[in-house]
């Protein structure tokens, strides 16, 4: 799915800041994004600022191409989202950036090319540019602060693409990273036995009172799910446990 | 679930850049975050240039704290998250920011502290502040310009930790079944501390040849996420252990 992402456009409408420019083209290739269009913008495209904050990505900023208004950067899409801040006086179709990132690959992965439309620092986009726009998109945000910066937007936009477009396809987990599966039941078992045996030798466990520790420590290992290598470890510790206990640890 | 996020802390380690301190302020603040802890900062945290990016989150900039390093400013906290680029030589449990999201939340919203953590400008984080996080988060990235920049990273963690409340798709069942929450990272080191001193004892770990096996213990125990009480009981077993090695045990 990572091709579709060629068929996607990041517009930027009348940025004032030079910064934000390469800023944004940094979000953008970082996530897989390399078509930018700036519609009528307000500062210095290529300037030593916006070389900076672009840093690696300079190859879009010099790519980049402009525009003289928003009709003219969207001409051959089929699709136009456009960021805004929520409105409710004229409601728009309204998508958070989940929805429009699945909405804009579903286009994009039939060859249709697709704009992602922010608009001026200050103030976005107009009530006429939004009325250009399919659908609006509204990053959700903090009532009482809510002035995200333009390319943190388009990082965001960015990263919400590339996630849609590896969903199901990159595998991350919280116990997925393993080099082996899970040990055995029979191994376990095994390892308790282990265990229990060294903590009577180090007497740790009275074996006429054990009360609940067998079982704490079982509930606590399982949660862990070693592996064969991680319970080969520990039986290796246990192994010298028993053999200290004995006191046959070579004499230092 | 938007109160949960008080109980959410970022932490930026060695950040060289006052910049980008104040842009991760500006970029929290839009999400709805407000504990901010820098480890050992490279630059000035209250600067023009970070009071400009910081933009209307300037009492974010102005109330946050420093430590002196990584594991001073996750002191308290249950759960630690650490950014990295994706390894394949020691993997740890990896959660894509959406997992890392809704891991955080499931303990936030039972009042533990979280932390998500990011590196340098330059670096990231080192293998040994890896070693302390439970967990490490990868923003899926394109391979060819992963570099996000590191505002840009607390950008796409903190928007989604606000969509995670806003959709109400927490899984409750990570912190299930506990009867106390998971041990703060003080004890997890003090524990770890204690078992390497235990190994040493045995005659287990070699400390001229100790090879990775500590990571590997780490890694195996941060998994299971211990709570105080099974921590304690580990350390009883340490203990123990290394009354055993050192010939002290009561003769049978």
């Amino acid at each position: 799915m990572l091709h579709a992402l060629a068929h996607i456009r990041i517009v930027l409408v009348e940025t004032s800041l030079s910064a934000n420019i390469g800023s944004a083209c940094r979000a953008m290739k970082t996530m897989g994004l390399n078509d930018l269009v700036l519609a009528n913008p307000q500062c210095d495209v290529v300037s030593d600022v916006s070389m900076a904050r672009a840093s690696g990505a300079d190859d879009l900023l010099q790519q980049c191409r402009t525009a003289p208004n928003l009709a003219e950067a969207v001409s051959d899409c089929a699709l136009v989202l456009g960021a805004s801040a929520r409105s409710r006086s004229f409601p728009w179709p309204l998508l958070n950036p989940r929805q429009a990132a699945q909405k804009a690959l579903a286009a994009a992965s039939q060859q249709q090319t697709v704009a992602l439309v922010f608009g001026r620092e200050r103030s976005g986009l107009t009530n006429d540019e939004l009325a250009q726009c399919h659908a609006h998109l509204h990053i959700p945000a903090n009532p009482d602060y809510s002035s995200l910066n333009v390319a943190s937007a388009v990082q965001v936009l960015s990263y919400e693409l590339r996630m849609a477009c590896l969903a199901g396809e990159v595998d991350y987990q919280w116990s997925a990273v393993r080099e082996e599966p899970p040990a055995s039941h029979t191994q376990m078992e095994g390892f308790f036995s282990h265990l229990e045996q060294a903590l009577v030798d180090i007497e740790y466990l009275d074996p006429n009172n054990p009360k609940l520790l067998m079982n704490r420590l079982r509930r606590l290992y399982l949660r862990a799910e070693p592996d064969t290598t991680e319970v080969n470890i520990l039986r290796g510790i246990l192994k010298q446990t028993i053999k200290a206990a004995s006191g046959k640890l070579k004499p230092k």
